[in-house]
């Protein structure tokens, strides 16, 4: 269509903003003790060159010492257009059955969309890591694959700029059996999870890192901890099982992603250790949204190396925690689990570019669990719900519109519906529906709760019982100059 | 989780953007000559009070007063929160087996979640709306439900503010038979038409109103006209047949929504008046988003009342079209029809909160309309894409995050994939991606496309032959604005 002057010449007048701006969120990075990290792992990160300043850190390793076998799962993209790192982390995956050990990580370059030279690139990152394994001394079975000649040990994970090579040489010169990732270089404690965590960040602004103790009521003292990252492109949508490949390994990445890694040196069993991630990861990193965009270097990988599981009357134990076998203990460490890695997913969203707001999106009363999370993945991403919250302005007819918008298993009956404001200080909460009709809303207390960074909005269906969680952020002035202003 | 003391303090801070503003979209609405309006209906528009401005119109009606039988046909918003007109509504085109022949429609307010008192105040409308057409001449056939006493020949629409109840008694006076929208006062040329387009309008800029002829291969000359309306919460997703209702007449609405009003002098029966409308609203109005937030309230309702036919052979020709008997004329009248909606819909996009961009999005060489309906749709409210459309930033990797998100039928194959940006002045495309394989893009050229207001992105699966299309604007500060800070 044509466009008149007039359009054109107004096209070009400006407005100015004066608007909150996201806070510091430096303080959620804080030291914590070296003895919550788990045994029998060795990490560093370094700066190789992927990134132009040479204060920023771009490639991490871990590696796994355990003297027992290590089981290692892992979660991926749904993404069609999946990053040549993916392929090549659950082809690794394929090949050990589960018991890949070593991890490699850069940050700068998301080695996406780079075609053939993208996966060698990625193989090659992998061999230089296995390298530093010290092959000859591992207690993992051989590979069970009859590609032998490609088998590796080590999980691969990229994220940065697309369409780019990766600087390789720089990379495999910071791998080399001498350098700087070298094993007697590494660490266990906290300085070198933090030197790991940091070279995984891209437009994060902390470096995002926890640990913890893993109860799991056999009266030992399992630990677990992870690093994450991720502020932008956030919507993840991963699966374990990998769904059929496409013949291309031409791939695309944007510049932000979820990446997350977590080490536990408690035992369990390859395929345990994938039901429970499985379990986990649905919970936790596929239900934090930001911008509603799911990238296409999305990775979860998870290591369990036994190594803290001791000596049992003089000798190694070998028994691994067996879901058919142990379901009791297998509960305790997928629930542990799966608290543990809420807490790192919410570390993401607390980092979303823009945001000033921490929001909890509570469905409950819905007949399936499916429902549920659906119900609150669509009120996550309405745009109009998160630009509500960031004028805390309390618009319930914008959460039930979102609400009343997902197709589910049988009809919604509106006479059932509930729509409160949760506060976190744990002061009354504030009901707007009530069985489907309208609450008199006392403003200035509404106005009280949506002023606090955090708060959960929740949404009671009436139809059964089952429930889940989503966490989300606001939509601010700030998310759009980061990624709509940030060329110019 | 509590909150430490730096993190509250920093989250007061503000800081100032400046930034394109959303340009006058006042030249979209011209003056359309009287010959173009489709003989046979009466319209008028009037200020009843239920807006406060005594100024702005509130308060549309539409009779057909066509010698000849009345087609009506329908789509509803498939939101399980229906407001009261759209239970309303279904029930007339049910109990008249879509032969409704009038319109009343209300802005202002939106009668949602105003339970019983709702139910029976959109009856009401409808009532006093028949009682304007002299139900004693009609030519249409009597109602065929059972539900005798509750029927109606009128459709009813309402939009505004949500969980109050209509000033019932200010419509019904202005709908009483010898006030302001009595047959006598109403007219059928462009002056009637825009008032009544007027009285739709909340947060729209303009006035939305459209006519055309509408040659069907037959000799004689149909005329078709629209009105619509709607700005933001715009993401419809409308369906025909209604599905099975709750038992609730609990509803809610936000405070913008889609309305369309089609009217033609074509002869049509009313299934397959109905089935044109279920093809033409797929391809037009639920191929719009603006924010990706679909309404409670969205309805298009499409008469035709025959009065185009003129005389055969001295007397009425009394032959509606019938999509069996007449499949070649069905075909012209389904695509006019459709091509007519588009050019209404994509008033609603162009009048999008914020907006300061028309963005096409093709996909094509899919291998169903469906796979490719759905990546346009996703692409369509990326915040990313969107954000980066406002900001003038040619990144393909963020339509190809959305594009791959997408689950399809059958795989994607990213070696096929071809991304390309159009521009609408006939210069040459910019390929950014071919065949998966990313192009050194010249940027001052991107640049040169990006900074016009009308762009097409398009996307080529290389897969089969399905196409679709979608248009959608870019996300801007002011967006975030009108929806976030408006109560500050």
């Amino acid at each position: 269509m044509a466009q008149p002057p007039a359009w054109r010449r107004l096209a070009s007048t400006t407005s100015t903003f004066t608007a909150k701006s996201a806070p510091s969120k430096a303080h959620l990075h804080k030291p914590i003790l070296d003895d919550l990290f788990p045994r029998g792992y060795l990490l560093g990160g370094v700066h190789s060159g992927v990134k132009k300043d040479a204060s920023m850190l771009d490639l991490a390793v871990l590696l796994s010492t355990s003297s027992r076998p290590t089981s290692a799962a892992a979660s991926f993209t749904r993404n069609a257009f999946q990053a040549a790192p993916v392929t090549v982390s659950k082809a690794v995956l394929d090949q050990t059955a589960g018991r890949a050990r070593a991890l490699v990580v850069n940050s700068g370059c998301a080695n996406a969309v780079t075609g053939r030279q993208g996966l060698s690139d990625a193989w090659a990152m992998a061999r230089a890591t296995d390298a530093l394994l010290a092959p000859s001394s591992s207690p993992n079975s051989p590979p069970s694959s009859s590609h032998a000649s490609s088998s590796s040990e080590t999980l691969v994970m990229s994220t940065g700029v697309i369409g780019q090579p990766l600087p390789i040489s720089k990379i495999l010169t910071a791998l080399r059996p001498h350098g700087p990732l070298a094993p007697h270089t590494l660490g266990h404690g906290f300085a070198a999870w933090e030197a790991a965590a940091r070279a995984f960040m891209t437009t994060d602004t902390f470096p995002k890192l926890r640990a913890r103790t893993l109860p799991l009521g056999d009266g030992r003292t399992y630990r677990i901890a992870g690093i994450d990252k991720g502020a932008g492109m956030i919507h993840p949508d991963m699966v374990g099982v990998p769904r059929p490949s496409t013949t291309s390994t031409s791939t695309s990445a944007p510049h932000a992603t979820l990446l997350g890694c977590i080490a536990t040196d408690a035992p369990v069993a390859p395929a345990t250790l994938q039901s429970a991630l499985n379990y986990a990861v649905q919970r936790s990193f596929n239900a934090i949204s930001i911008d509603g965009d799911m990238s296409t270097n999305d990775t979860v990988v998870l290591f369990a190396n036994g190594a803290g599981a001791g000596i049992d009357g003089g000798e190694l134990s070998t028994r691994e925690i067996d879901e058919s076998r142990d379901p009791g203990v297998f509960v305790r460490f997928r629930d542990g689990l799966t608290d543990f890695m809420q807490e790192l997913a919410q570390l993401v969203v607390r980092d979303g570019e823009g945001a000033t707001k921490f929001v909890t999106i509570s469905v409950e009363g819905a007949r399936t669990y499916e429902d549920a999370h659906k119900i609150a993945s669509r009120i996550s991403t309405s745009a109009l719900v998160k630009t509500a919250l960031y004028g805390e302005d309390a618009n319930w007819g914008r959460v039930l519109a979102a609400t009343g918008s997902v197709p589910l298993s049988a009809p919604l009956d509106p006479a059932r519906v509930n729509v409160s404001f949760i506060p976190t200080d744990r002061s009354p909460i504030l009901p707007l529906l009530v069985n489907g009709e309208p609450e008199q809303v006392d403003e200035v207390r509404a106005k009280e709760i949506l002023s606090a960074e955090d708060l959960e909005v929740r949404v009671d269906l009436g139809l059964g019982s089952e429930s889940a969680k989503y966490w989300t952020c606001d939509f601010s002035y700030e998310y759009v100059k980061i990624n709509g202003d940030y060329r110019t």
